[in-house]
């Protein structure tokens, strides 16, 4: 399936995994790569030691890096780190990224910017980016308010002829599909690719992931704040509504009145992969998702699906 | 375009016109059944005198007649007096219908039930409903939390074989074809036509659609509460944020506290058609629409959009 994304990244599927912060490691970028798509390795908050052993997988792969824009500022130094392994691209999510898009395209990556609103989308095709991905409210972890459908279409007439890729919602061959008919050039896609074998995640993480629909998730910042992280207000995460998270949604306030206590009960928790209290990131695509799978027949099914769809009309 | 939809409503295009509540009348509804769709009328909140009026504009037309539910459970007598007119199809949003759905059935029409979680599509289902509407958040006017992208597919797969109809952010020929590959059997169309020639709405109205964004837009309780419709919680209305959104959206109580005197200033700004204070409602898919155009050419531009993006892949 040929698109203007499978051919600026020499890549034979429109499918790109998403950066997912410590959960897209290097055998999961890899085995996304090795199917034909392009793996993002999720620079998370940035921890030079992770990035630089997973990293080290990816000898000889071909890849991608995702940061976090806003935190990627504090400790810029990782930028040329990743950079030294030579990705073929870097994506900067969440924040000002114009000097880093600079430097990652003077290094010869290709960039992209996710955006989750119009402005947003202007802002970084002014940036230099090579490709622009336009994520909906629907999407797993952090984002902004505006939803995939309509987000994707008219970022794509904001941008031209700049490609576009969706994010936010896509799980299967249907949301491929979908996409390319709104007008993007391939798919971003992170919670589908959480339950896989692949991905980094206590077992107890990725089960309560499978086992949870749809209606069950919802955008929050008690994560955040319970784990210090200091998110620029317009964005937030969408997470399975587990026990912490209903405990807390809603009574910020509170939760911030008692944070050392909370947190030390919390990184407790989270060491031992207890998904009551660990975040539990997934998007409202989590009906389409029911078994762990291989990265690569992920991949494979996907193609396989979308491919069916669109030859039947 | 043949689907599952167009067999089952005998139409040429698997498009309907949704029931905005005294907006889409008689002369809408039947530019829209003329033009290939089918033509829904939008019984709103219930006004016996309206709906008669705008039932005899389409005497001789294929129609169908849309309630919303909760609403109509104060005034039953308003479903006897739509079947009488003897429409195709009555849609059901918002609330408990199934006594509705089986009087409906009875008298011949195609039962319709719109829904925006996957427990309220199991329910319609085993109401008996025909056809079940999968609206998303992206929706001007009242709706839910869930969006499109991922709804659609889910409640596809949750009903089955019964058909699905898209709503919410479908606007374009993109969004149509993007609907059908989700798995929908056809789109339930609102704020395109809103912004039609047909649409009974105030110029000034119109005028403030189609200049506002799809950021401008978010879902809110505060036309409800001035209006004084006792909607249920966790249904909100999207609409354009202009001054009394802005003023009054998260000061819910102030707006209370003080509402017969806002009252009287709402209901003399909405008489004159003042945009600043009366409500837009609107969709996310705002950025989509430029022009205020004919229904009929609406309709006429959707289908060849999709089609030429269908047969592309």
């Amino acid at each position: 399936m040929q698109t203007p994304l499978t051919d600026l990244l020499a890549i034979d599927h429109p499918l790109l995994l998403a950066p997912m912060g410590t959960v897209a490691g290097g055998k999961l970028c890899a085995a996304v790569s090795d199917a034909g798509g392009l793996g993002l390795l999720g620079g998370g908050y940035g921890d030079a030691q992770w990035l630089e052993r997973e990293l080290d997988l990816l000898e000889g792969k071909r890849f991608g890096v995702g940061f976090i824009t806003w935190s990627l500022a504090r400790q810029p130094e990782l930028l040329d780190l990743a950079l030294e392994h030579r990705p073929e691209a870097v994506m900067f999510s969440f924040g000002e990224a114009s000097a880093f898009v600079a430097k990652a395209a003077a290094s010869g990556a290709k960039t992209i910017c996710q955006v989750q609103s119009l402005a947003a989308a202007r802002q970084a095709r002014d940036w230099g980016a090579d490709i622009i991905v336009a994520q909906g409210t629907e999407a797993g972890g952090h984002g902004g308010a505006r939803s995939t459908f309509t987000l994707v279409p008219a970022v794509v007439d904001a941008v031209a002829p700049l490609p576009v890729v969706a994010a936010g919602g896509v799980a299967d061959g249907r949301g491929l599909a979908a996409a390319l008919m709104l007008g993007a050039t391939g798919v971003l896609i992170g919670t589908r690719f959480f339950a896989s074998d692949e991905a980094l995640a206590a077992h107890g993480v990725k089960q309560r992931l499978l086992s949870a629909a749809g209606d069950e998730t919802q955008r929050t910042r008690v994560f955040d704040l319970v784990r210090g992280y200091p998110w620029p207000d317009h964005f937030t995460g969408r997470a399975v509504a587990n026990d912490f998270l209903q405990r807390w949604h809603g009574r910020e306030a509170a939760l911030s009145a008692d944070l050392e206590a909370e947190q030390a009960r919390y990184f407790e928790a989270t060491a031992r992969g207890d998904a009551d209290t660990a975040v539990v990131f997934g998007g409202e695509c989590l009906d389409l998702i029911a078994e762990q799978k291989p990265a690569a027949q992920i991949v494979a099914e996907i193609m396989q699906e979308a491919q069916a769809r669109l030859s039947r009309f």
